[in-house]
Order: structure tokens, then sequence, then C-alpha cells
């Protein structure tokens, strides 16, 4: 099989894009040219209840006026199908738990309306654990644990890409299903030397995840990258062997955190003020700047890159298929198919 | 003088009562019976922005139907008139920060709505720090610093009765003004016998808020006072001393958690699980039980034997004056008079 019938023939899922309220027919144009199955989008960070609504609302809507080539994935099932029409699934995330608003009936609500992965924490601390920006901070003893629990419960993954490593290594432990790491990087294989190195997992956090079932999402974005922006295909490439060797084949797939902070205009900046502040800092912590994607895939239209790259890497066929999404589905089935939810409500109102 | 003289003559101020919700005329008689000049009251623990402002509001008109009884305290002159007047001063406490719903301009909405105290944490984690029920926790690095740097700035008392000793460090370092512990108890004096002991503060934590010029106020409600529910007014007195001996006179208060929660009905019971729960569990982490307070001073009505017991303890007259509402007064003074709020706003507007 040649690196062109592989590409065209994967379930390829992105394990988290970003900055999904500004998402329109061109975004599903470059998913659609870069053959990706299915995606994890943001639709919520700092929002509350009411506003994260209006978001989930925008998305169903936006789904149906571009049927041709986005669909809602409810299970993994809707991934499968989205691959034979050749379309995009859509899996609804939060990368936070504000839109929760601490009230725990809210997860069952979210997954009726869609929602399939919501990460714990962003970059700061919240009743559920504690983001990479603080020093230190596990999951909290009640509500943290109840909130994984319920994301089990009513088939939502767990994602802990922004979580201190004691949250996630908290999370792992709570959890009844495999959760993920959507999208970052192993803190041994970068350094220090890039931009955001707290949001790298250390060690101990991606032996646990490996051990537990479950997955991360390898993210070329310029600020957690090798190299940062200058991380090249090769290197890139050399970091998914790197981990592969340490965790295992099964545990290593890839979340690009694609998002608008590539692109330096005025609205994007805009954007990523709200995303590094929210409504808790009126200056943001770190420099806020843009971060252009590496040239050899600026964009999801360039997926065949990568799979040119661990091709070339040496990776075989089967690896290159578990990495590029059969892993991401496997996670996928085991944290959000059959949830207590499922049989209770009518799939027309699942979706 | 005499005790009856000394009392009448008292400015007296009851660091926290709780359960303001359900506060009538009944109870605004006890405080104007024990001679009560001001008190904290607990307007909010988990409620929303939302149902906050409901209870900000009903307590605006509680205020202007009861207006024989009680004033509203927005600064330390208020409290002052009250004494003149004959009233008690209720100044606007939240036990929580979840009704700023991690929105740092809500600290100066809540403060031109009146409210002078807020409560960092509950008994458990939020965006700010983590409540003594956690394992450990600070305050966070951004927002927790933050809401402490706003709540200077518009004149609201910083409490973190509630809060893991890291979180109490953490506050009394970043704040600018005084701090409070308007309702605990020293836990080497009480020890770890009682029901709730982590509910009790730490030595270090004593030395610190003290050297920072802030105050403890201490608190005979049976889950934490020394010999829980069999707690003496000598034995409560003892306390008083240990304490004034430890941090110094100008630094030890009472606030003692009056509540509902004292009362075996059943609408104490569904309060007090909200209390316990909120919206983040299903069940209470601890036994709900009812927990009379001692029958020495089972409500404000009886605080005059709060006077006798430290007179019998052998206090002289102007240490009692500063226990028993001098330090809250320079403590309120210290934090709340002189905000940025108070030449921007009308006063019609502050109260």
């Amino acid at each position: 099989m040649n690196v062109d019938e592989l590409h065209r023939d994967l379930i390829l899922i992105d394990g988290l894009e970003s900055h999904g309220e500004s998402w329109s027919e061109a975004h599903f144009a470059e998913l659609r040219d870069g053959g990706v199955t299915a995606v994890n989008v943001t639709l919520a960070i700092w929002e509350n209840a009411r506003e994260t609504l209006t978001h989930i609302a925008r998305w169903h809507r936006r789904i149906r006026e571009h049927a041709e080539y986005i669909t809602h994935a409810a299970t993994t099932s809707d991934i499968l199908a989205a691959k034979r029409d050749g379309k995009t699934a859509v899996l609804f995330g939060f990368q936070n738990t504000d839109p929760l608003e601490s009230d725990l009936d809210m997860v069952e609500l979210y997954a009726r309306l869609g929602v399939r992965v919501i990460q714990l924490t962003y970059n700061t601390q919240n009743a559920v654990g504690s983001g990479g920006w603080e020093d230190g901070g596990g999951l909290s003893k009640f509500y943290g644990r109840n909130v994984v629990r319920e994301m089990n419960r009513f088939g939502i993954l767990v994602d802990v890409s922004h979580c201190t490593d004691e949250t996630c290594l908290g999370a792992i432990e709570a959890s009844e299903r495999p959760i993920a790491v959507t999208h970052a990087n192993p803190r041994s294989f970068v350094g220090d030397e890039v931009q955001l190195p707290m949001r790298n997992k250390g060690d101990e956090v991606l032996r646990q995840l490996a051990a537990s079932g479950g997955i991360i999402g390898l993210s070329h974005y310029p600020k957690i990258a090798p190299d940062g922006p200058d991380c090249t295909l090769e290197r890139f490439c050399e970091m998914v062997a790197w981990t592969v060797e340490r965790i295992g084949i099964d545990h290593v797939g890839i979340g690009t955190d694609f998002c608008q902070a590539a692109q330096p205009t005025e609205a994007a900046r805009a954007r990523m003020f709200w995303v590094r502040t929210g409504r808790w800092s009126r200056e943001p912590a770190f420099a806020i700047s843009s971060s252009p994607f590496p040239e050899w895939m600026p964009n999801p239209a360039h997926f065949r890159t990568l799979t040119q790259g661990l091709v070339d890497k040496g990776f075989g066929e089967e690896e290159i298929r578990k990495i590029l999404g059969g892993n991401f589905l496997r996670v996928l089935g085991a944290a959000i198919d059959e949830s207590e939810l499922v049989p209770a409500a009518s799939p027309a109102l699942v979706t």
C-alpha cells in the first residue's frame, strides 16, 4: 500500500483543535482535504453555562448548515459512518469545567446536548483541579473525583492536557475508564526551552496513562513542540517514536491544537486575550504572541505530510493506523460508548 | 464599672453568624437583647451570582422592614451609629467566592451592593484556594491573588475561616490589608477530638495573622469548640486567654457561627444538606447532625454571659472591650473603610 492509499484509508482523528466558535466552511474544507475523520473541537474554556449553551446551539446549527462536510459524533459508530460518507465527525469538547458551574448534574445535561470530551482544568486552578500554570495541585478530593466519575457514567472522555501532573495522576486514579491527554508532549523529550514547558507531561503521567489504557495526543504547536517554532517534521516524528518506545504503540496519538492563535490578526489576538485571562485576570501572565504552526503542517489540510513523515521514520502501516486515529478511536470507544445515557435517551435527543 | 454597665457600653461585634436567608424578627430581637452592635451575616455559600443577587435584594428589604432593629453597615461609621441608635449593624458576608463565578469584576459589583466580608473558600477547593476538607492546597497563583487584591481595593474584608492553613498563609501574604479568621479556633488548643478539627487553625496561621494586624474570632460552635458539645463557659474563656497569650490582646475576637444547624428541624436539616454538599456532591462527606450550642450561650441574646465569663477569667475592662468588639472594629476599619469605592460611588448607591 503506498502512502497516498494508506492516508486515504486511515481513520484519522485529531485529538484537539481549538477556537471552535470561529470555524467556518474554509476550515471544514481543510479538514476534508487533510482526510480528517474526526476531531475534538473546543466549544468552551472560560464560558459559563449560559454562554456555553449558545456555543453548543451554534455548533448544532453549523453541522446542519455544513452537512456536506461535517457530522456530529455522539459515539464511535458516528466516526465510522463519517469515514464511510467522506465527512469529518465533530466531537464537542470543552477545555475546562467552568461550563459546569460547580454543578455535578450539568455533566449529564452536557452529555445529552452532545458533549463528549471535557478537560478538567485549563491553565489555572478551579474547583476540580489545577492547571499547569499553578505551582502544583491535585484533583480535588470531593468535587474533582465526583466530576470524573460522573463523566465516566455519562460517556464523556476525561481530558487532562492542561492539568498539572498531580491532577493528571489523580484523574487517572479516579477514572473507571481510560482517559486522555488530547494535546501535549512528553516533557522529558521536549525539555524546558519551549515557551510553555508546563503544558507538557512528566514521565510518571505518561506511564500511568498508558497503564490505564489511555492516550496522549502529540502536538506540533510551537509553544510546546520540540525545538518550538523550529520543530521539523523529522523532529516531530522522532518524538512520536520516542514516546511509542516509552509507553507503547497503543497509547500515542495526534492532537494538533490547531487554533486561531497561529494567525497574527486583531481578532485572533483578542481571542487569545480571552483564552489567556478569562474573567479571572486583567492582564495575561504570559505574553500573547502569534505562533504560526510549522510550514510542513500549517493546518489540517496537510495531514498527509505527517503520514509521509511517519512512513519515512520507519513506522509500519498498522502502527501508523494506530497513531493517526486507531488509538483515539479505541479510547473514545471505551470512554463514550455504552454510557448510562445511551439506553436512557432517544438518539434524537442525544445528537 | 459593673458587668451590666460594661456589657451595655460595649461595641459588641459577632464575627460571623450563618444561614442569613432565614433571619426574621425573632433573631433581630435576640441580637438586640444580647447587645450585639454588629454582625457579619452569611448571605451566600454555594449560590451563583443570580441566586446571590436575590439574597442581597432580600436583605436590603429585610433591613427596611426591620429598621427598628437593624441597619446596614457599609463602613465602621455605620457600626458606631448603630451603637448610638440601639440597633444592630449588619455586615453582608459570603462564606465562599462561588458568587463571583470566577469573574474578578464581580468584586466591585458586590462591594457596590453592600457586601463587606467574603470568605475565600468554604470547605472544599475552588478557583481561589482550598478549604479545610481538602488535603492541603494554597491560594491559587493567579486568580486567588487577584481576588484578594481586588477585595483590598474595593473594601471587602478577606475571611479565611474555612480555608486550609496553606490558603490562609497565602492570603495573609497576598493581602495589603489585615485579614480575618472570622469564626474558628486554635487547633493546638482544641485538639483533634472534635467533629471538624480541620476547621481550626494551626499556630503558624495564628502567628502570621496577628503579625499582619488581623484577627481570629473564636467560636463555641460545638463541632469545633474545645470539648465539643460539652464546652463550658470556663473552658471557652480559657481558650480566649490561651489565644490572647499566644498572639496578643489585639488579635482575638468572637465569631460564634450561630446558625440554624443548632436546631433539629427538617428545614434545618435540608439547609445543612445544601451547606454540606452544594451542587458538587449528592451525599455529605460528614454526617449531618443537629449541634445545639451550649446552654450558657445558645443564641445571641445571651452574650452578657460571655462578658461575665471574661470578667471571671480575670480580663480587665479594656481587654474585654477589645475581645468582644474593639478588635473586629479595628480590622473592619482597616479592611473596608477608605476603599476605592467610597469616593467614587454616591452613598445612596453603596448602602
